[in-house]
């Protein structure tokens, strides 16, 4: 029995498919429930939606959890599911559902607890390759990446800083503190530039503009490290490992590992 | 006389270039048409030139159809040219001239029947040596932009949820539902920045500094992967595999390696 | 006497430093011109300058003129000077000078002749080390570079008519022809995003967002040639060339090229 | 005596964290402080802090320039860490306080000097392995870089002054001179676009396109430069030289290549 439960949660296509098709559709009504005019015609019927896919969710949980012992057989595997990664999205994805039948809730928190289904997309990560790619190669990287976060820090922190002491007094409203030329630092090194903040004294653009010359190259490093990581992963995937070929210096045999 | 035709189309390059220039000649009469001035002025001139280029293509169109065969001497030749992509843009660019003779057509759909005129400068990727590389890299490229799209749309999704949430309040016309939150999170991703929407309130400012520093590196890696693909493509064909001609200083032998 | 002028241009440090900084001043004269004020204040000093500069740079066009066939002793080898690259720059750096003085001209043509004073800035294009670089690097691309800026024209071309149709009723000013079209294209593929055309109706806003990530890659495509091609020049002129070991298959001698 | 402070200096990491600690919140503060409600509510706070500060940074310095001749026992050891990078940026991180105990000093200055402790930001580069690993890619990479920012500078000289002949009439307020044009310049091929200045001639549109095109791949060259150097590094650090682990399948011998 539990090994057909098992089965059917890891290798049966349909089950899989199912589960994902569901996920997507309670995306899919996260995104129209936030318009208004859908929430009131067809709110009896998200709510339908939301009842079912919470009892499969949950049912696929407890499913996974009973069967997680079945993979190594010890005694803390049920526990080392429910505190994996997957697992742990698994059980958000239906507790904000639970909590407020249990405790007495804050209207203010059942809007976060609502927006906490978002997490459901999360549980796309068990199916999709791409997100397994995506997640392979951030772990790789992590180690660049975090000093090149660390370095972009460094240098938000000194834009800022110092478009604040030069734009400041020309534009209280928008330089008011650091923390608000922090806002257009952002916006100058990603380039986004959404033009609600820029200078407007000669001081202040002509250290825009040697930020924005010099700052812009270290703003792109992860995502050039990213970039260079997923082509060179996808390449690999693709071409196999590359082969070595040597010779064993005790005996001379030649062979390629 | 199906010979002589056949090459015509295929090997004569006045032929080519003439087919050539009337694709580029057609193109540029479409944006100049846009123009009410021109349309007004010209529009009997704009009118012929459409009517020349239309038989044109058509015949080129049923001497290819006619042709087909030749090349591979098949009985489904013909219907495999037709079902081609090559010949369906070339079906589709003449279609819309001859469909509301047959038809009574609404006055709008007319409108989207001018606009298929415009499929006619993929009717350029016979002759085009740089739209052939571009396909041949989409090609060889297809499964990581497909994996990068998907993951691109994720991300999509979980900024434009999170920024909805948080600034849905403060800005309930600009942030009315995740749909029109996608919009901002289009143009901060991808770095346009129109300047149209853009947070308020310091959550929306630090939530968006955030997405866009994480973000902007995934939703570069299409541009990487056709990049790094390309590059490699043309350095493929400009140096084949590289030879290195040598001469041993000893004997005086001449050989490359 | 002629081989001591050759030696003066070509080997004195001290004429080429003074040169290189000559042009430099023009090109500081040139900007600081711009401002009203200082045109009011120093007009006179400028025109000084100006007169001096053209006199040195004529005298140098002159003398490079005559000298040139001492490097290569054929007759045509003044003309190959006077119809080179630098050469013609030489001339239209100081041509727009005397023109004025021989036939009357136009109050408009004065104003180009003036901005023709800008082309002395490529006369640092004989000192510069890194003009060229960046020259070669151009020349070794450019197959590839206008392979891409076709595929960006039919990019573009698509775009603004796709954007002319969707969008042209709700914004009839900013839309008004393929042309105006033409100018939303640019600002969203280049991700300058000025602000000042987006689209306003859901249509636009969905067809914008998929030209956007579908199209950035493209554009840019010439950005990731330049880049790579230029970075492989560095590493090579650093490196020095990678050597081959070879073997010869006559006399069996081991040597690397 | 004199050794146990250098160890305390260079190998406790018990001090080593505290002054990084103490730098992080110098920073913390100097940003805190530039908002108004928090200097009124916590200004003598933070002047404390500020006294605390200075006095541990300038024991720090004293102590290392004390023990700064015990690494290479020279005569001017003391004398070279003054000088060195470092040694400069604590000394400058702890003057401010004192300068205007010395000399009566203007409050326009005092401004400044207080900007200075910024400078405190870069005592990191002592302990931060990130900053390191930056310094080190930008030394290596610093021939590149100049050669592309000299390219960088001629290329905006030269948008800037076609764009102001060019747009000048049209926009007397916003291409009032070249330096003005600049702005524009340095907006467009960073690809930041504000949206404060953008051409509204159909000519100034076309060279802003053309310009943008061409010139957004040499912008883009110190991205690209800084972050394939920086790839580059990061693999070496992370690879060594990669070494293959093999078994001989004859007679079993492990060894590696």
């Amino acid at each position: 029995m539990k090994q057909k439960v098992y089965n059917l949660l890891h290798k049966n296509e349909a089950v899989t498919k199912f589960i994902y098709g569901l996920i997507i559709l309670n995306v899919i009504m996260l995104i129209l429930e936030s318009y208004e005019e859908y929430r009131l015609d067809f709110g009896l019927f998200f709510q339908i939606i939301e009842v079912i896919s919470v009892i499969i969710f949950t049912i696929e949980y407890l499913c996974r959890l009973w069967t997680a012992n079945l993979q190594d057989k010890f005694d803390r595997s049920r526990l080392k599911f429910a505190l994996s990664p997957l697992g742990i999205i698994d059980l958000i994805a239906i507790l904000p559902f639970y909590l407020p039948m249990l405790f007495p809730i804050d209207l203010r928190i059942v809007r976060i607890l609502r927006l906490m289904r978002l997490v459901r997309i999360f549980k796309l990560g068990r199916f999709s390759k791409s997100l397994k790619t995506i997640n392979e190669v951030l772990k790789e990287t992590r180690d660049d990446l975090s000093i090149t976060l660390f370095v972009i820090f460094i240098l938000l922190v000194l834009s800022s800083t110092l478009m604040f002491y030069v734009e400041g007094e020309a534009q209280p409203d928008k330089f008011a503190s650091i923390g608000h030329s922090f806002w257009w630092a952002i916006a100058t090194l990603t380039t986004v530039g959404y033009g609600d903040v820029y200078p407007v004294t000669a001081a202040g653009k002509l250290l825009s503009a040697i930020i924005a010359i010099v700052g812009i190259g270290f703003i792109a490093l992860p995502t050039g490290i990213i970039s260079s990581a997923f082509v060179e992963k996808i390449n690999k995937e693709t071409n196999g490992e590359k082969k070595v070929t040597c010779q064993c210096p005790n005996c001379g045999t030649k062979f390629s590992v």
